[in-house]
């Protein structure tokens, strides 16, 4: 079994020094792990295939299939987020604010790292790289710990990155992977806060729900998206149709893909068939309420479950309301505060909407794809946090970071 | 026993209109319930009396029974940080970035509530009415729970708050108090997670401890505060002197007093016999390793627990180095992470010193007693934070609030 505190040891021992590394050095460091991770492609595809066989014995989903791989094409795009987090600005050492109070005592809010980053997730490989390239930006060490269908692709990766960090002459506990697999080492790891000061979890509801559970580090739930889309009365209904099919199957494996709609019931007539047509094309499987069904009769009636399901997978509830206050409440009853859209041409329920949900994201008239640290803009992600503490919506670099405050006067005590 | 769902649900229910207050009916309020807290206040005094009477029955020490005690001047300070609350802007619905994407997409960063805030803690009913106030001005509803020392007191304020959003014709349950101070109760209040979105415990070490280990709401760890000052060799002698009696004699019972003094070796023999003198006058007990034994022979001689223990009381634990590395080393071993000082007239090493330690706050030449909302300006405080997710220091308006992203386009879907 892994040791853990020896782990978290080794982070702390390059801590101090991470935090201090130059701009400079960071970023070509960064893009010699780019350039390993591309120079040892065929190496981590074949490592990766070993993987992908066992699931694909073991009978998983497409959809988790879909995450799990890797391509060079996939690695490109590994190497391409390292490769722009370099580019990125330097946000640590940062004044963020600075003021000087009524005695002469001189306030900086000054950005520093977190220290140490743990993340537990499970069968993407690409978020080794990610988590790797977004911490050591940052001057944070990394502790990960993956799921055991990526274990040979992780193994690997993290092999390549600690290698391109000793070639650098940067130490390579920067990053380390707990090699166990097994429950007992996760709950473990969930309660190493002498050496953790974050813990970040990405996957399943499952995971996340487990780390809650038992972590002692402070924690940034991410991931779990019941995303809905609300077409509205006043939508323009090819708009709802083009933004739906998108949400739903662009990528049906993620987090920001659409797994319910809901639709105002004076349009339910006139777009239903239409939405239907098209999701035919994808063999979308629809499951709705009564009245979607009298429209609808060859859809599945859906149950209370599905209205709070994550699907991930070609399936979409479908609920019937009467007002955009109706859908609000639906939303906010079943949602999971990650990705919500409306789509109507009327500004003052678009505000109602936007105001009215409890969400990381409110769209009006956009897909809700969108929710991502790269489409924000933000040169990569770590996660896309659905809770409300610290972070919101997609994390990039500075949610990585904490600040202190450096205080200096001429001898002031407090009277 | 408290049924803690329908405390949850209360507050779940007036969640969207304290959101959506105007300012100006948010401030009202706040300034009625000052009012309220001071033309009550010998109502306030006679029921904290009660406390008061049990807690010297049961030997509670006299650092914890200046933190309980109420007197027509705290309350008077109690309404006034309500109403200075009621002075300071409001940041609720705040853009805090908005930008464009390539795509046409239009991004707001808006800052909204948490939403629903428990706050538990122990003997300061000050806590009480500073709790109400900043969540009240955030729009956030908050449930508390007192420690049974302040029972009283916490009822009769909680009363006295509640009556007056009466009178101001909003919900009462903007603030709620848990009646039940049993240890079953509070451990189901930290499970809250339905209702809840950030708990903040304000207290004991001890009570921390069992919130991080027990809760599944987030955490913001406030408060425990083993605060060192360091005298370097090249510190200024009698500004050391004075620094170090403020921050240990000026209030006893508070996190950020000083526990422990680090001294640098060079300077022991002319620093620590006028400092014992000084602190004489407040019958401060030494607690000294060898090398401050060798100068102060009347010392008690300290154990490895001094240097971690946060006394709370007339004791001052005392550490020879011999440079100011030692020095950080020393401190970041054995602190909590909250405020540190230095006294030097020497700028590198000032500087080192604010770069090397790990704290919310590091002085250079000020007393460690400032760390407080009021002192920096932030018009009142919820608790001090010693963790480095979302809030460090002093936490006060805008650290109760959250944000979420506003997406505006015109059909935008993801390639």
């Amino acid at each position: 079994m892994t040791d853990l505190n020896k782990l978290g040891q080794n982070a702390a021992a390059v801590k101090s020094l991470l935090q201090t590394l130059s701009p400079e050095v960071k970023n070509k460091a960064l893009c010699l792990a780019a350039d390993c991770l591309v120079k040892e492609a065929e190496y981590l595809i074949a490592e990766n295939r070993k993987d992908m066989e066992t699931a694909e014995q073991n009978g998983m989903s497409s959809g988790l299939l879909d995450r799990l791989k890797l391509t060079k094409e996939r690695i490109e795009a590994m190497a391409e987020g390292l490769r722009q987090i370099a580019e990125l600005p330097d946000c640590i050492g940062e004044v963020m604010e600075a003021f000087e109070r009524p005695n002469g005592m001189k306030i900086r809010k000054v950005r520093v790292p977190m220290g140490v980053i743990g993340i537990i997730y499970e069968a993407r490989p690409n978020v080794t790289a990610d988590a790797f390239g977004l911490c050591f930006k940052t001057g944070n060490a990394v502790i990960l710990k993956g799921g055991s269908d990526a274990l040979y692709s992780n193994l690997a990766i993290v092999r390549v990155l600690r290698e391109s960090l000793a070639k650098a002459g940067l130490p390579e506990d920067a990053i380390q992977l707990i090699a166990d697999t097994d429950r007992q080492t996760t709950v473990a790891f969930m309660r190493l806060k002498q050496y953790v000061d974050l813990l970040i979890p990405r996957g399943s509801a499952r995971l996340i729900a487990s780390v809650v559970e038992n972590s002692t580090i402070p924690v940034i739930e991410t991931g779990t998206g019941n995303c809905h889309v609300y077409v509205d009365k006043d939508a323009d209904l090819d708009m709802a149709v083009n933004i739906i099919y998108n949400a739903k199957t662009q990528r049906i494996g993620v987090c920001n893909a659409c797994e319910s709609l809901v639709v105002h019931s004076a349009v339910r007539e006139a777009f239903l068939p239409r939405l239907a047509a098209k999701l035919r094309e994808k063999k979308v499987e629809m499951r709705g309420d009564e009245r979607v069904l009298e429209i609808l009769p060859d859809c599945v009636p859906a149950t209370e479950e599905d209205f709070a399901m994550e699907y991930l997978d070609y399936i979409l509830s479908l609920k019937t309301v009467d007002s955009a206050e109706e859908a609000i409440e639906h939303i906010n009853r079943y949602n999971t505060k990650h990705s919500e859209c409306i789509v109507t041409e009327n500004k003052d329920t678009a505000e109602k909407f936007l105001t009215g949900i409890d969400a990381a994201c409110v769209y009006w008239n956009v897909s809700t794809r969108f929710t991502d640290g790269f489409e924000f803009g933000f040169g990569a992600e770590i996660g896309i946090s659905t809770q409300k503490l610290h972070a919101r919506g997609p994390m990039g670099l500075k949610e990585l970071t904490s600040y202190k405050y450096l205080i200096s006067g001429n001898g002031q005590v407090r009277g």
